[in-house]
This record gives structure tokens, sequence and C-alpha cells, in this order.
């Protein structure tokens, strides 16, 4: 069988992003030091559940959570100066340096050489075009989609338009909950490479005994295993 | 000649939007009404201004800069509550009911008869999808595309990857800056359906004397437009 299409996901499967998200929480906490860390890392990983459903993906949404977390913890009225700090907090991270991370570029283009890569990524949209744009991996993508959930039907959706089918397609990224699990009821391929570390909302158990799917420790190895699977499912 | 696609605005388009945007400005100067109106209105316009590479468009962009300029406006100390009342406003404009203009039914399900409807539009990813789901005009679409920007290439890219290139389509919407004029540029028709308010960041003047310009009153005019304009240019 031939693999045609090869999806990718962006944040912490081309490029760092939850260390930049753990970093400012870090700071977040120091502002609210006054309080418990813990029940302040609590309290915001409630409100961002909360708001998941309004605000979606990304910074804005982290930022506008930091600062009502703020706000409930403090009665309303939080340290001065707190809420400043978290404004800056957040446009430091739209503007902050995409690294990406070892091995994405040699296998990014040996990928491209043989298949249609397809970057699928939640997040702000703006905020993921100027991440790959700075990345500099753009060229290398036949199609960017940025979506606002990762499901079965996006993965059937995405690999019928860019490609042909998910049948013929791997999906390729560090969530299990958000990159594997959905692409493999799509019918998909789908491979994990997990990131040092992942956000609480994307944790998921592995499937067990699936033949579509892999787990690699790098990014470099999925050219051969892509190769691979298409030799053993001939 | 035939026009084989037609890209529509949504915003202010399609359903109300700049409205709603106004009365939560509203709210919020009253938040702010021991400050002078029109200096915290300037001020926040700056401060969107200033956040727009940052934010992009949209409703959370709305809510994080008019936090900040709640606290430029307050030496960083604004009145008790202020800043709670501003993120319950941004969050009720993200799950505020989405109200179609008048004709708006009956005309795309016109266009959708003879053209592949397009939706393209700026804002939240979320939320836009968010809207079109609550307006009930999903189905009538070929293609949604939410951009953070609409300029010239967006166009050229959108009408020839869901269309047969910007010559043989039409965008209609209610913005010149970003409807009307980019699409002339990309070589298609434009109309300029303006709504009753308009967002300072959207204001441009009209093109004079273009052949692919038209303007209308009411999207229910558009259908007839069309078939004018294709018979006319035949």
């Amino acid at each position: 069988m031939t693999i045609t299409t090869v999806g990718l996901d962006a944040d912490d499967t081309l490029w760092h992003n939850e260390t930049i998200f753990r970093l400012t929480q870090t700071r977040f906490l120091e502002l609210l030091s006054e309080h418990d860390t813990e029940a302040v890392q609590q309290r915001l990983a409630e409100v961002e559940r909360r708001n998941l459903r309004l605000y979606g993906y990304g910074v804005k949404g982290f930022t506008l959570s930091m600062i009502e977390t703020a706000m409930e913890m403090c009665g309303g009225d939080p340290p001065s100066g707190a809420i400043r700090e978290i404004l800056a907090a957040g446009r430091e991270m739209l503007a902050h340096p995409v690294e990406t991370l070892p091995g994405v570029d040699e296998a990014l283009a040996r990928l491209s050489e043989r298949h249609r890569l397809v970057l699928i990524t939640k997040g702000d949209l703006l905020d993921q075009e100027r991440k790959l744009a700075a990345s500099g991996l753009g060229d290398l993508f036949a199609a960017i989609e940025i979506v606002s959930e990762k499901d079965r039907s996006t993965y059937e959706r995405i690999f019928a338009r860019h490609g042909t089918g998910a049948e013929e397609a791997v999906m390729a990224g560090n969530s299990m909950k958000s990159d594997v699990l959905p692409a493999l009821q799509a019918g998909a391929f789908a491979v994990h490479i997990p990131y040092a570390i992942t956000w609480a909302h994307e944790l998921a158990d592995a499937p067990e005994g699936h033949t579509r799917y892999g787990a690699l420790h790098s990014i470099e190895q999925l050219p051969d295993w892509i190769e691979e699977q298409q030799r053993s499912f001939d």
C-alpha cells in the first residue's frame, strides 16, 4: 500500500510550546505567591476547563483564564500590577521566538519527498500562522489546517480534502488524545511522539494492540516507520 | 461569462456583529464613567490597533484590549469589579445568539442553486464556527475559510482552491477595506453591502469607476446583480 499523506501536529511536535506555557504559569504563580501554589494551579486548571468551550485553544484564552483566576483567588482585588503582568506575559508568549525540535527539519525534508504533508493544529489562528512562518517550514506543507477541535470527523475531512482519504494517511503528534486516538478512529495510521511535558487536557491512554499505531521517541524515526508500514501492509 | 463562485463575508454581512461590539463598548465606558468618555474611547482604539498584530481579530483580543485599556486609564487600579465585568462581557459576546440579517436566508438559498458559496471571514476560529452553526446556514456553503487577514493573496488562494479562480468569482461583504478592495485587486468582482455601522479599522474609500465593482443596499439584490454581470460581460 501507499501512504500518500502525512498529517503533522505543530505545538510540541514541530516546535516547543508547552514549555513556554509552563514558564508563563510559573510567573503567574509568583504573582500570586501570597496564595497556596497548589490551590492557584488547581483553580487555573478549573477556569481553563470551564472556558475551553467558549475560548477554544491558544494563548489569548489562556491569558484571559489567568486574569480570571487572579480575580477569583484575590476576591476581586489582585496585587498591584498583577493584571498588567499577566497581560504582558500573554503578549510575550505571542511574540516568543519559535524553536523547532531536534531533527524536525531533516525529517520533514525527507517526508516531503514522498508524501503530501499537512499541518493540522489547534490554537489561535494568527499565532499558529506566525509560528509556522517563523519556523521556516511553511514551504514543505501542501496544506495548513488550523482547527478548533481534533476529532474523528476532523481527520476524515482533512485527509479526504488534502489527500486520498484517511486509510492512506498517517497522523503524527505529541497528544494521544488529539493526534493519535481520533486519527485511528478515522481509519488513519497514527504515531505518538511524546514531548517532555503534556498539558493535563491532552492526556489519554495509549491504544492497545492497534495495528496502525506506533510510538516513536523522535520525529527523526518517522520516515522509516512509514516505509515499514507500507511494506508490511502490502 | 460564468461566475462560478461567490465569496461571502460573515460578520455584519450575514449576521449582526458590530452592534454587539458597540453594546459591549458602551458597557465598558460605563465601567470607567469616572473618566472622560472620549478619552477612554480613543485609548481603547489605540490599544486595539497596537495589539492587532499580536491578537488578530475577534472577541478574545477585544476583551484583552478592554482590560489593558482599563488598567492604563486607571493607573493600574481600576474600580472594584471592573475587570470581572469586562471578562463577563467578553464571555457573553462569545455566547451571544446569532441573528441573521434580513433577506440572508433567501438570498443564500438562491445563490447556492447556481454558484459555489464560500464563507470568508476573519475573527476567532471557534467563535466563527459557533456562529455559522447557530445561523443554520452552514449547509449552503461548499467551503469555510476563517483567515487571519483578508488581502489580495487571500482571495487569489481561496478562489483558486475552492472555485475556478478569482476572475470567475464575486466577493460580497460590508467592509470596503477587507471585502471589496483586495478582492478587486485579486481580479474578482466585488460587492459592497454596507452595514449600519462600521468598525473604524475597516473604513476605506470606494473604488472609482471599476467595472467589476458594485454597491448594494441589501444582500437580497445580490443574485440579480450577479446575473446582470454575467450577461453584460458576455
